[in-house]
C-alpha cells in the first residue's frame, strides 16, 4: 500500500474540494473581464466584489481596504516596498524582525539598496519577537514596522496585537510608523480581525489556506499612500493593475471563509496531533531538540533538530516512505545555507542543518502520526550510522 | 431565446475546455509547491518545467528565457521598469509607441517620475508604427524600445520583425537599445518566434488566448539584466519570486500550444467574419468609419466609429440584445477619456467617443454576424434620434 502522508502544509496546502467547486464555474462558462461594462463583465465584477465583502467581514475592515494580488510575496512587497517608496520623504528607516519570510527580508534588502536603513530585530531564544525589542529599534524616522504573525519555519506566534496596540498609541496623531504583518501562515489558524490586531497592513496568501495558488491579498488601511509595484489600468484602485484572477479571488474568499469557520475546532485537533508528534519524536529519537516555543506555536507546526543528521538526507529517506516533510521554507529551499530563522534564535549551524519541519493539515490523522513515529526513529539511526561510518573511514 | 453573442475577446477570452481539462488535476489531487524537494513538490516542478519547455518551442527560445508572471500587465512592467531600472547607468532614455497598452504607457510614466526621458512615437493615420518613426526617436542614450505587436483597440499589426531586425543591426556589438513587444493580443493569431521577430523581450497573457486569468509570461533574452518588481525566493531565477501558480502555468502552456496549432485556420475563418461585419456595418449604417488599417489588422478585430452616437450608450443597447462589445480597452474602461489610441491616429474626440470595438473569437459564427448586422442599424438610428431630440430640446 502506498502511503501518502503530506506533512508540508506550511509550504502549500491542497485546494479544498469545496473551494474548487465554487471556483469551477469561473473556469468554465463564466469568464467576463471585471473591467468590462457589459453583462458578462458585470457578472464577474459583482462576484469579485462579493468576495471582497466576504473577506472584509472576516478581517473586520472595509471592502475597499482589500487589494487582491498574485500571492503572499507580492502582498509583502507591495506593503514594504510600496509604502516605503511612497513615504520616503517622511523617513527612511524601517524595522523588521530577523525571522521574517524572505519576501519581507529581501524587500527590505532592496530598500537598503535604495537608500533606506533597515533594523532587523532578533527574537528571543524561543523565537518570539518581543515588544521591548521593537521599541528599542524605533527611531524618529521609522516609517514602517513589519513583524510576521506566525513564523513559517518554527511556527512561533508573535504578539502582533500587543505590538500593534502599543505602536498605535506611540504613534498617536502622527502618521508613522505603520505596522504590517505577514499573516500567511497564521490565516488558517488565528484571529484575523485587523482591529483586534491593530495592524495597518496584512498579507494573506491563498495557497497556504487550502485556496488556489497565484492569488493573495493585502489589507491596506484606508488613506495609506503606497506606490504600486506595477502600473497600468485602474484595477484595485490603481494599486494593483492587471486583469483580475477572478476564479482565484473567488476561491480565496471561500477558502478564507472556511478557514475562519473551522479554525477553532481544527486548531484543537491539530494541536493534539502536533504535541503527540513532538513528544513521540523527542522520546524515541535521541539527540533531538524542539525548535521554537513549546506551546506558543501554530497548532500544525513541529520543527525539530536531529543532531548528527543532514536534514536533506532524512527528508529523502522519509519521502521514500511516503512521508513528505521539509527542512525549512520552500521559498528558500534552493539555497543550502542554514535557516536564517534557526540561526536568529541562537541555534548552531549544525542544529540548523539537522532541522526538520513537519506541518500538519486537514488530511493529517492520528494514524499518520503513528506511522511517522514508527518509521522515523530507525531511519535516523541508519543515517547516523552511515555518517559515522563515513566519518571514520575518512 | 436568449442570445449570447460575446464579441469582446480582446478584453478576455473564455477558458478553453481542453485547457481546463489539463489544469483540473492541479486544482484537485495534485498540489505540491514546485520549490519543495519531496515527491509532490518535484511532480509540480516537473510539470511546470515541461510547460516551460513546451512554450519555449513555440517561441523558439530557451526554456530558461521564459519567466512566468501573473499576467500581461506584470510582464510589461517587469520588462519596462525592470530593464530600465537595472540599466539606468547606461542611459535614461526609452522609446515607446503612443498606442501601447496602459501597462506599458503607465510604466513609462513611472520611469519619467524616476528621472528617465520617454519618447512616445506616433503611428501613422492607419495606426501603424513605422520603422522610420522609431529610427527618428532613437538617441545615443536610448536603452529600450517597446512597440506592441498588435494593438488592443484597433487591431493594427505592427512591423515588429522589421523594427527588430533593424534594431539588431543598429545595435551591432553594443548592448542597447533592446526591443520589447507586448504580444498579448497577437499571441492567438500571429507568428511568435522571437528569432523571426528579433525581439529581446516579449509579453504574453493567458487570459487573451483562451487560457486562465492571472497568469502570463515574459520572454527575456538570456543575459539581460533586469531588476525584479518583487523580491523574495529564488523562483523564476529570482526575477519573479513567489509560489508559482502551477495550474495557471500549465494552462497557459496548453492554451498557447492550442493557439499555435489552430491559429492559421482560425485566423482565416475569423478574417472572413471580420470583413463581413466591417462591410456590413459600413454599408448599412450611415456615418460610420473603420478605425485602423483595413487589412493589416488582427483577424478578429473590428473597430468602427459611429458618428453622433455615444459609444457607452450603444454598448448598453447591444447588451440588452445579448451582444457584448466594448468601446475600447477594458483596462481603461474606468476612465471616460476618449481613447488615446484613436486620438493618436488623428481621430477627433467625437469620433473617439463614438467608437465601438467588436472582437470575434472561437465561438463566433456567421449567424452571430448576421444577428449583429440585423440588430445594430436600427439601434444606432434610435440612439441618433434620441440624441438629436435632446440636443434640439436644450
Amino acid at each position: 500500500m502506498n502511503r501518502f502522508v503530506y506533512l508540508d502544509h506550511a509550504a502549500t496546502t491542497p485546494l479544498d474540494k469545496r473551494v474548487f467547486r465554487v471556483m469551477k464555474p469561473w473556469l468554465t462558462n463564466k469568464f467576463g473581464n471585471p473591467s468590462s461594462f457589459h453583462s458578462p463583465g458585470k457578472e464577474a465584477k459583482d462576484a469579485m466584489e462579493a468576495a471582497r465583502v466576504k473577506i472584509s467581514k472576516i478581517l473586520s475592515c472595509r471592502a475597499e481596504e482589500i487589494i487582491f494580488t498574485s500571492g503572499g510575496t507580492e502582498s509583502d512587497n507591495l506593503a514594504i516596498l510600496g509604502f516605503a517608496r511612497a513615504n520616503a520623504a517622511s523617513g527612511k528607516h524601517i524595522v523588521v524582525s530577523a525571522i521574517e519570510h524572505h519576501a519581507v527580508l529581501e524587500a527590505a534588502n532592496q530598500l537598503e539598496r535604495e537608500g533606506f536603513e533597515v533594523m532587523r530585530v532578533l527574537p528571543n531564544a524561543d523565537g518570539i519577537v518581543e515588544l521591548g525589542a521593537i521599541k528599542a529599534a524605533l527611531r524618529p524616522d521609522t516609517i514602517l514596522v513589519s513583524v510576521m504573525y506566525a513564523n513559517n519555519e518554527i511556527g512561533t506566534i508573535q504578539p502582533i496585537s500587543e505590538i500593534g496596540n502599543w505602536l498605535q498609541k506611540y504613534r498617536g496623531e502622527k502618521k508613522y510608523p505603520i505596522f504590517h504583518t505577514d499573516a500567511c501562515q497564521a490565516a488558517g489558524a488565528l484571529e484575523l480581525s485587523v482591529e483586534k490586531l491593530h495592524v495597518d497592513a496584512m498579507t494573506i496568501n491563498g495557497s497556504k489556506i487550502y485556496g488556489p495558488k497565484g492569488v493573495g491579498l493585502l489589507y491596506l488601511r484606508k488613506n495609506l499612500r503606497v506606490q504600486p509595484l506595477q502600473f497600468g489600468g485602474a484595477q484595485e484602485r490603481g494599486l494593483r493593475p492587471g486583469t483580475e484572477n477572478v476564479a482565484g479571488i473567488i476561491g480565496l474568499a471561500v477558502a478564507l471563509e472556511l478557514a475562519d469557520k473551522e479554525k477553532n475546532k481544527e486548531a484543537e485537533r491539530l494541536a493534539e496531533l502536533r504535541d503527540k508528534l513532538i513528544t513521540g519524536i523527542l522520546l524515541s529519537v535521541p539527540k533531538t531538540k524542539l525548535n521554537g516555543h513549546a506551546t506558543n506555536r501554530l497548532p500544525n507546526n513541529v520543527n525539530i533538530s536531529f543532531l548528527d543528521v543532514e536534514g536533506e538526507a532524512l527528508m529523502l529517506y522519509l519521502d521514500a516512505k511516503g512521508i513528505f516533510v521539509s527542512t525549512g521554507s520552500a521559498c528558500a529551499s534552493a539555497s543550502l545555507d542554514p535557516s536564517h530563522v534557526l540561526l536568529a534564535i541562537g541555534k548552531s549551524p549544525e542544529e540548523a542543518h539537522g532541522a526538520m519541519r513537519f506541518t500538519l493539515g486537514c488530511s493529517t490523522t492520528d494514524k499518520d502520526v503513528d506511522y511517522v513515529l514508527k518509521v522515523l526513529p530507525p531511519l535516523v539511526e541508519k543515517l547516523r550510522m552511515i555518517s559515522s561510518v563515513s566519518i571514520n573511514q575518512t
